[in-house]
């Protein structure tokens, strides 16, 4: 089968999501070849196919619009900043191009719907970025709970951070800590680990939470970590819910911005099931990705026995571990086997799902004062 | 100074809280001596002073207003199940005695409110059994906090699991799975943890939380483990809070019934500041008597370097686990430090907290169904 002409946008010269997550994956796979690239000059988009070791046969565009009028491209890979997105993705999606986009899809739900909209009227595949359905480690979990192992599930408790939305950010995050962007701890971090919650154990029936910027002044400092300028932050850094899945269960999560306390309790993922529990721990929340000392445990509340569960392998558990669950969405489209990577319809899901975490903070009914204080 | 002289309420032959939180203080102690004991019989009252090697000029009750008119008994300390607080004090109280109460001090705010009432008519002195405040990890909790060791306090996370409420309990237990008794995980497990929590970090302003009953159906085991029946549960036996601090920081809360997962994960507590974290783990979340592998660390979050960091020791840090934080409280008593132990008009405030979760509850407006998932 001939590979999947690819058009990237979005790939620099330097070090990247994209050139981690993707470009590791597509350089060695036959089911893909990059044939154009575009960025925000040709010169930049030529030094990117230079710095990668891509064909020089390989198109450098500056333009969304030119990529889009490349006949040759058949699907097309985002991964620009979340802001972006629509603009560089709309020109092809017109030219009924198939797209693979990075999560969040869109800064918002009308943006998010406006471009599911286009694609549905072109009838081409989408593809979004929430691989968290193609991590072993989830899937291990997804197959524990299922298998019975643990019973009926009674509560589920997540505690983690995101490393990033700190006291100090990295200036190439700058645009991560304004709302407006839709790229932020709430949107990114907590909706990934969300993704792999819900997805191995349900969606939410019932729920309230909680939204707040607790460190509202943030030091943005460059690569050798020297402050370059102060900014007031107006992306959320603390999220709480708590709540009901669709199962019943009882689910307690909070997610913080910043660093974690040591090094392998970034994360604590408990499930807690009539006749076992089920903990996961690492040193951070990327379920999307998963982190090296991810470990799963299972313990049998009959007997008190703990095992560790060791997750699945497969052909690309090799490679290095942020191109893992991408590459395995890559190879899930190119199969067609469409259980095994997120369309852009179910990323709605997901971007409705923190409009309405906004929407009920803004609405102020998530929390009541305490009357025990008083007299 | 002559010893307090004391009257003991529900101190049996066998083990017990009373004999090991109590009696292992009192009985090496020369600022108090117990002169007479009431049980449900004079024959076990007797049994329970020669078990417990107590004087033989200890006098044997078989009600609590024999013991109220015993002239030579200064101080009452009340030991037995919750829902007998009130018939078994009441007769002391109004015959002018001081009173030690367990916690829960009664089975609801309004009992606890004529408990109070009369006492403060009587002009005595009172102590709740709320010793956390003894406790010398949560002190040292506190003094961290205040320290600025971790700069102003962002965020709490609180999760943990009572041991009891899972799905076998002691026949010894089974009243606490009855709401109406006032003893459950709720008021007693969750009441000492936050204790623990609230009195280190401050009250709470604002809030919502969710109780739910995931193991209705609860068996009833004998010594030996034997089931000797099952019961419907009406207590509940998973509690989430969130909300804010006065202090303005987060909270995220979750405590369960059962088992906790593995030996030293029961509890996880962590307090996020600007600059640090706190983090206390142990195998359960009895924070008014400790554990054996309670830990404290602190991290640094500016130098990422983390510190074991080791409670302060006293006179009782020899005793036992379970009598040392009581023992603490007696000697704050006797030594009239009020500042030691807590009296019951602040054990009203406790009460009130756990009053509002069951209002709220009943109110139901503590979840909004998710409107996410609705096409």
């Amino acid at each position: 089968m001939a590979p999947i002409r690819i058009g990237f946008i979005g790939l620099s010269a330097g070090q990247s999501w994209a050139a981690w997550a993707h470009i590791t994956y597509l350089k060695d796979t036959s089911k893909y070849s990059i044939v154009a690239l575009c960025n925000t000059s040709v010169e930049a988009a030529q030094a990117a196919i230079k710095a990668h070791g891509l064909p020089e046969t390989t198109k450098a565009y500056d333009s969304p619009q030119a990529l889009a009028d490349d006949p040759n491209v058949e699907l097309v890979v985002c991964s620009v900043k979340v802001p972006h997105h629509y603009a560089t993705i709309m020109p092809s999606l017109k030219a009924g191009k198939d797209i693979f986009c990075e999560w969040p899809l869109a800064k918002n739900v009308a943006e998010a719907e406006e471009l599911i909209s286009v694609a549905k009227s072109k009838g081409v595949r989408t593809v979004v970025g929430l691989q968290a359905c193609q991590s072993p480690f989830v899937k291990k979990v997804k197959q524990l709970v299922e298998s019975g192992k643990i019973g009926k599930v009674l509560s589920v408790t997540f505690v983690g951070n995101s490393g990033f939305s700190g006291l100090k950010e990295p200036d190439y995050a700058e645009y991560c800590n304004y709302q407006e962007n839709g790229a932020n701890m709430l949107t990114i971090y907590s909706m990934h680990a969300m993704e792999g919650l819900l997805y191995s154990l349900g969606e939410i029936s019932s729920f309230n939470s909680i939204i707040d910027i607790k460190r509202p002044e943030v030091q943005i400092v460059d690569g050798k970590g020297a402050v370059v300028k102060t900014i007031t932050r107006t992306a959320h850094d603390q999220f709480l819910l708590q709540g009901h899945l669709e199962s019943g269960a009882l689910l307690s999560y909070h997610m913080r911005g910043g660093a974690a306390f040591a090094g392998n309790e970034g994360l604590i993922w408990r499930i807690y099931g009539e006749t076992g529990e089920i903990q996961v721990t690492a040193s951070g929340t990327y379920l999307q990705a998963g982190h090296e000392d991810m470990t799963i445990r299972l313990q049998d509340h009959t007997t008190g026995e703990t095992t560790k569960v060791e997750p699945d392998e497969d052909d690309l558990s090799k490679l290095p571990l942020f191109t893992q669950n991408v590459g395995r969405v890559y190879e899930a489209f190119a199969d067609k086997r469409t259980d095994g990577y997120k369309d852009w319809s179910y990323a709605l899901l997901r971007h409705k799902l923190v409009e309405e975490i906004y929407q009920r903070d803004a609405a102020g009914k998530q929390e009541t004062a305490a009357a025990y204080t008083k007299a």
